[in-house]
């Protein structure tokens, strides 16, 4: 799957992935009144607007993109129905040939992670039938408690040509609080990172690793280290636009070969309607508006990775 | 939600929670048959057969512990059917009068950890309406991403009662990995230990405070400190029995109040059944030996917490 996704980078010259994290105030009025219209102001009412809203953005930008990133929680607030969402909006992105990245930051003990592993990237065995339930090709993972956390995933990922990102620096403010303390002179990043690197060692496409890492747009000086730290890992890019970074803060998470990363931006696609720039669009036109930023991003994304 | 707790485990003489982490492997094969014989060896067949398991370990322990942990891997395996297993349990052990601690280890940065708190322990807007999916008391987090991961998850804690358990000190093996990595002397889970006693001092019930701490069986040790940097905060303990803890290990846990600490056993108690000890019930009263089980625990943790 990282070959896969590799290979939609390079032919579409768009290390982009868009992040679907659709809070309802997101949605344009004119979808969640004809959701509610039909289910009323429900939790399904919320994940048919959701759905319908996904589906729009995802027809408008599957030719431009390699890959979208749904954040599970925007979902999960939803309790069943916002899960249902979830399956229906990756089940939809994989039929328009989607890579789908599942930000769902897991991690637990063995035999917990291994089940969410099961969950989220494999198949669920009862009795003697076995069922594949959310449509990921990539998730999430955090690495807090440690190796014995992160290896029944990538033993699933094994089996299903699968990937995963672990988080090594996040793009949020207080990320620095436990990530950027000095350990023996290193920052605790920088240790992961490295773990990341032993990880994925053991498990390469041809020319990246099935394991990458996360580290946020927000710390570019930080990216620069894990970049060579980490030389196979694909880095996963959140906090660009709405968090802060900007394309030509960006060069420092790519390879000299131009790959090995892939930045993702939520707001500042799905919500452009939302934003002067794009206003011309009006609500109703919110997918156009999603392509439109789609295509300015690409070019901003130029001054990062084209030498 | 902390004082409820704390009141149940003075009353019950049982500082004990019951980790429903239902694998299929666990539920016995006459409950397995009967669900399977109605919906199939399908997801449905099996949320079937742990929701018919877990209401039956339920019934047969309510009365002898104030809590229960679902873990949601467990459900979340079997995808939507699993996560309706997840909140029917949930919803039956509250029916009981149990406290129920999701054990779900999540964390986001801001808003998304706010649509996390939402779904899990708050009600979700849609329109003019309002909605509680999971019926949760408190929740597992993982800090690994610092302050603005955890504050969204207290703010709603405010505003429903509710709390958490961060997790500071993991039960597994490699959980040193990056937890015990010395940050200017002192091992990283201190320093979380410390972060947790200060967004504990915010938000006290009127013993304990809301923000709990998760410190493994298998390090008592470094519970010792831990309980010494965080005086007002409980202590979920997970890796009694299956893991290697036992009661006379578990001393430094607990405060000199006979409080401060609540004990989860999984395995050894829904699976009692399956153990030598308690074979002589058989896989038909399996409940049963799950409430043999929860009696010999709670003698066995007496050594712990009786001064």
């Amino acid at each position: 799957m990282i070959n896969e996704l590799v290979g939609k980078i390079k032919k579409l010259e768009a290390p982009i992935v868009v992040g679907l994290d659709p809070m309802l105030s997101y949605v344009p009025e004119h979808v969640k009144e004809k959701a509610f219209k039909e289910y009323g102001e429900t939790l399904k009412g919320a994940k048919e607007a959701i759905v319908a809203y996904n589906k729009a953005i995802i027809d408008a930008i599957y030719d431009l993109v390699p890959a979208v990133k749904p954040q599970i929680a925007m979902y999960e607030q939803f309790g069943i129905e916002g899960l249902i969402a979830y399956q229906e909006t990756c089940a939809y992105a994989k039929s328009k040939g989607l890579v789908v990245i599942g930000d769902i930051k897991r991690g637990d003990i063995g035999s917990t992670s291994e089940a969410y592993a099961i969950g989220h990237i494999g198949k669920a065995k009862v009795g003697s039938k076995e069922y594949q339930s959310f449509e990921q090709d990539f998730i999430t993972l955090n690495p807090y408690m440690g190796s014995d956390s992160i290896l029944p995933f990538l033993k699933v990922c094994k089996e299903e040509k699968k990937g995963v990102f672990v988080l090594t620096k996040t793009s949020n403010p207080s990320s620095g609080e436990f990530q950027d303390r000095l350990i023996d002179g290193k920052p605790l990043y920088e240790w992961v990172g490295e773990k990341v690197h032993e990880w994925g060692s053991d498990f390469m496409g041809d020319e990246y690793s099935y394991v990458g890492a996360v580290v946020g747009a927000t710390y570019p000086e930080m990216a620069k280290v894990l970049r060579k730290i980490m030389p196979k890992a694909y880095i996963l890019v959140p906090g660009y636009g709405a968090q802060g970074g900007a394309g030509k803060d960006l060069k420092d998470f790519f390879n000299a070969d131009g790959l090995g990363a892939i930045v993702n931006s939520s707001r500042g696609i799905i919500a452009a309607y939302k934003q002067e720039q794009y206003a011309k669009f009006g609500a109703e036109n919110f997918a156009e508006a999603a392509r439109e930023a789609v295509l300015v991003m690409k070019e901003d994304l130029r001054q990062a990775w084209v030498k």
